[in-house]
């Protein structure tokens, strides 16, 4: 089975045990013709248009989930994530990072914080000055006394206090997925955080196999 | 008196009680030549040469200002407000909005979040799907459930949590002053909070004030 995440900036792949990324204004030529079934989930029309034209056979996931949500306009990516979770913080950091909150199976709500190569680039869009070097391990304890620091300082404060916020409110795991997913480590040391490479494939397949079985027992 | 703050985007000037803007990419020929002293400070080398070839008499206010920080590249903006400060968290809110604290006449450090218009504009970089309408009147207690929500709130999150993190360390008043002075009001109802609008002039004539007064004494 292959399964194929088309995101804002990247077409995300699963084939057999490895994934792999290839950059949505790149060219698929360079990819096999899989044998057997493609499954994909999109929040990005121009590349899926790219993408069924190399695979014409692919199954959209979109109409077989079943998500329930007041959300409006919630990427179906989120969707699946958030589907396969009861009680959790999730958190997707790509290039925008979405934040969800779901408590016993039912989905509060969430937000949309800038990802972080959108926070390196606003900076230096404000004035050259404000040029600076991206500092993964930013003290959040101790307040900056350089231009460099004041900055980093900001963004990770900016990307962790909303979440601790929605924390200390619902008391419940954070789980932290996408391809920066390892980014906020040191900040939630204290904090039962689970770090997940493939959440979105395994809820993908969740609702692939939950499919086959509904058709299985609609024939019997 | 005529002051000017020279900043990333505007020439901010103070002419008698009267305050304008004029954008730094736009021609000051349409100024009138003033009488009396002209004092300025800026943080933009080329609006500064602009300025001083309409104004080639005017006195720049840095060599006055004797301000101590262990800080390193702190714009002399945000030195000229500070030190006008004992205790206080200041914030700033122009096409960045700087936050510096102040304690016992010390600056203790600050830092540096992206002004409301940088953070207008990074959510449709990062993809159309995020195009929004700015919402000034954000509840903060609601999680959300609408994309439009969202961005604002992750917005007014990013921006006043950081602020309120420091009042809870400090516990000591927060000044609000430039252009967005008042973006921020109904985030900070329950905190002494000081709108101040001409914060910067009124530093700048302090310190003009001190240094005529020291020349006075050393000639005596």
């Amino acid at each position: 089975m292959i399964l194929c995440d088309i995101g804002n900036t990247t077409y995300h792949f699963k084939v057999d045990k490895k994934s792999f990324k290839v950059p949505t204004h790149e060219s698929l030529n360079h990819l096999p013709i899989y044998k057997g079934s493609i499954y994909f989930i999109s929040v990005n029309k121009k590349a899926t248009k790219e993408f069924l034209k190399k695979y014409p056979n692919a199954i959209n996931l979109k109409s077989l989930i079943k998500f329930k949500t007041a959300y409006e306009g919630m990427g179906i990516d989120r969707q699946v994530v958030c589907s396969n979770i009861n009680n959790g913080i999730i958190v997707d950091l790509g290039s925008a990072i979405t934040v969800d909150i779901m408590k016993n199976g039912k989905h509060k709500g969430g937000f949309i914080i800038p990802g972080i190569e959108a926070y390196k680039s606003i900076y230096p869009n404000i004035s050259k000055k404000l040029l600076f070097n991206f500092e993964k391990n930013t003290n959040l304890d101790k307040i900056p006394l350089s231009t460099n620091d004041a900055i980093n300082y900001a963004i990770f404060s900016a990307i962790t206090l909303p979440i601790i916020k929605e924390y200390k409110k619902y008391k419940t795991k954070i789980y932290f997925t996408g391809g920066d997913k390892d980014l906020l480590k040191n900040y939630f040391l204290d904090i039962p955080v689970k770090y997940k490479t493939n959440m979105i494939f395994n809820s993908m397949k969740k609702i692939i196999k939950e499919s086959k079985k509904r058709k299985r027992e609609n024939r019997c």
